[in-house]
């Protein structure tokens, strides 16, 4: 085995200032970073470098300079000859979570850009580009510059990562994924910000979510994420606002892919379930305000809500599926979607209130019934999922259904149903306290939602 | 990349489990071994799980699952057709520590037989496979059944790791070495121990080195390496006991390989350096006594000291480099050592007493010169070397040398010559306090030597 001893720079002692638990310069972790990339440093360095990381931390000036290097790792979009602002939004990931399908047409509608680069699903999450597939003919793969081209005539774009953006992340993503060095707030932070700095943005909402669904289960960790996010990214000159919001259950009532499409159209036709359409309206009124489409946000979720209930919304989104190849009947006929074969409901053993769900196990029984990838290499089948009837806080009966299961395979079906059984908790009293949909706004703004 | 998803170990969950403090169980320990060494582990998945070991600590029953499972990835000796009682020294590294040479012959001649496989110079300590390849012809790569027949027959045999011998070790210890996870106290006992149990030996000496050309600086931290190495020892059913000793001068006068042997030589025949004299007879007497050829460490001692002025150690020397291929005409001739084309003296700049030593500095003088390796790929100079004339405690006057350098190329004595200059430190008075030469007896046994 050979250390790598490009000139100067020597990846050990890199690793070893982390694991003494010493801050890195800038210049260190750029060496690093582009070295990786150029494949001039081995995985097995890196990953003892990452896991040094996780252990150890990282300063938010390493943090930055970690994302600076990543960012610069491939091409950056430059978008200033669009004359409108532009502004994106990223989530960390929930169960349910389709917000980015009625944001990316509902704030273009309104006049504000949005080159929205997004990702597949993770582990018990959904991904946008699976649910934009779901769209018969919905192509996520554009070359930059049709990317752009869509992006010019409606206004928004939804595309998956190119092989020019930020290739360091993909290639430190894959490697983490196997290293148990995921979990770590400066990675992530990297992760993220450095794909989506490279949108060619002028400012980013970040929906940081939080509860038994998300992956930053408490408040704190969840806030410590966005704090660290909202400085990285004010860091590079751009304006960043994070919400932290609720994951605690699912967001509205549909989970997989056609089903999420089918709710997402229901919003934008001004229909839809309530928690859902009061996130999108609100995260739409923080996407106007950083967009200069609105003074406040209380305004511009006012301005969204006449977009939707005038059609521009959804006539948008109509526009934003044909320029990309999708189908556009959809919209009209949504059981044009993908469907499967069977559904199972899932009944309630006894009379009371739902008191809690365990979030993430619902997510787990999506991706069982085949919406998301059990291993890196399994295809998603688009049309399966879970239609949820009850809620935190609602009534339920004996023997009324809490939920049905959409499916294409029995036995996943019946894991499924396990479950999701399992992740209701039926009490004989409603839950005393609802949780609020949005807990926490950070970054620096007067406008507190 | 893939991850490892052998049945129904996950390496992953190994790393995750240790990346969160938690106690691995030894099957665990032992499923990752024994998969990196079939190598159905990827290097990138073990560097993180090393990284976490050296910032999360093992406890001791994983020290000793992770021990066990690297002796048992390769061969075990079996010498209990051997009559006489195995015990063997092991050092954890030092400058002009050639104690290992003297003691082979030296505790052999008195009964015990020593079955030795040692290593290489590590850093800025030598080793002893170094040392016996400056004697002409001398062969330490005897495969196993010579070296049962060589100990066989002269009581004691020395050779480098045999490729049977845990083979976990000499892959680890490769990644360890370019991803900063060397400095771990678990891993470094579990490299060791795991060598020295596949020797077939019934008890085993630790020498543990502490000072400024140690790897271990401080006592406290010689004792936790120590204490873990001997306790790890007594799980797998060995008699173990670790002397701590000091390591914060040079031992003895003599720096590099040819020039160590010729000291051997003298000690062996009753002269050389009063420390490496005292030292040697000490280890030789707590080895008689684990060998039983000694009922006390003091009793060994003296048998030793009979043995060598009686010249029966020296001609054990002579039948062990006999047999193992070298030329036994350097015990009467040591000029037939590699011999250096030039020398340098160092002179002092000030009358006064040599006060401290910065011996690691001048372990890496002797590297420089070319008697160890900066990089695995160097070749070593047996011949190169420093012979020191003044030690801590000895007065020394103006201009007077305080050592020489042995050397064949300019440009590399001149680097060897700032360094050792600069490791004396000359006062006007003498060193308060003469540091002890054994610091701590270590291990269960009535006898503190």
């Amino acid at each position: 085995m050979s250390s790598s001893n490009a000139n100067s720079f020597r990846a050990i002692d890199v690793i070893r200032k982390k694991r003494d638990g010493l801050e890195l310069g800038a210049a260190e972790i750029e060496a690093l970073v582009n070295a990786y990339t150029k494949g001039e440093v081995p995985d097995y360095q890196v990953s003892a470098w990452l896991m040094a990381v996780v252990l150890r931390g990282m300063t938010k000036a390493e943090t930055a300079a970690l994302t600076d290097a990543m960012l610069h790792s491939g091409e950056v979009l430059d978008l200033s000859a669009l004359p409108k602002r532009k502004v994106d939004k990223h989530s960390t990931g929930g169960v349910g979570d389709k917000t980015s399908l009625v944001l990316a047409p509902l704030v273009a509608a309104a006049g504000v850009t949005v080159p929205m680069i997004s990702g597949r699903g993770l582990g018990h999450t959904g991904g946008t580009l699976d649910k934009l597939e779901a769209i018969p003919g919905f192509n996520v793969n554009l070359p930059v510059a049709e990317f752009r081209r869509v992006l010019e005539e409606c206004g928004c774009a939804m595309i998956g990562q190119t092989a020019e953006i930020a290739p360091a992340d993909r290639k430190l993503y894959a490697l983490r994924d196997v290293t148990a060095t995921v979990e770590s707030p400066y990675l992530i932070c990297a992760s993220i910000m450095s794909k989506k700095l490279a949108e060619g943005i002028d400012a980013l909402l970040l929906d940081v979510k939080t509860g038994s669904g998300a992956f930053m289960k408490s408040q704190q960790d969840a806030a410590f994420l966005a704090e660290l996010m909202v400085e990285t990214g004010e860091r590079m000159g751009k304006q960043v606002v994070a919400l932290i919001t609720d994951m605690d259950q699912p967001l509205g009532n549909m989970i997989g892919n056609a089903l999420e499409v089918v709710e997402v159209i229901e919003i934008l036709k001004g229909g839809g379930p309530e928690d859902l359409r009061e996130l999108c309206l609100h995260l739409a009124g923080w996407m106007l305000q950083l967009g200069g489409a609105s003074k406040t946000v209380a305004e511009g979720k006012q301005i969204s809500a006449e977009l939707i209930s005038s059609g521009q919304a959804i006539e948008k989104f109509r526009k934003l599926i044909e320029l990309q190849g999708g189908d556009p009947s959809v919209i009209d006929a949504p059981k044009r979607l993908p469907q499967a074969a069977d559904t199972l409901n899932i009944t309630s053993a006894r009379s009371g209130y739902v008191n809690s769900m365990q979030c993430e196990q619902i997510g787990v029984a999506g991706v069982v019934l085949g919406g998301g990838r059990e291993r890196k290499e399994d295809a998603i089948d688009p049309a399966v999922g879970i239609v949820l009837h009850k809620k935190v806080g609602d009534r339920v009966e004996r023997d009324e259904p809490l939920a049905t299961i959409y499916y294409n395979a029995q036995a996943r079906a019946e894991r499924a149903r396990e479950l999701i059984a399992m992740s209701y908790e039926i009490t004989d009293e409603p839950p005393t306290k609802k949780r609020a949909l949005i807990h926490q706004v950070i970054g620096k703004t007067g406008d507190k939602g």
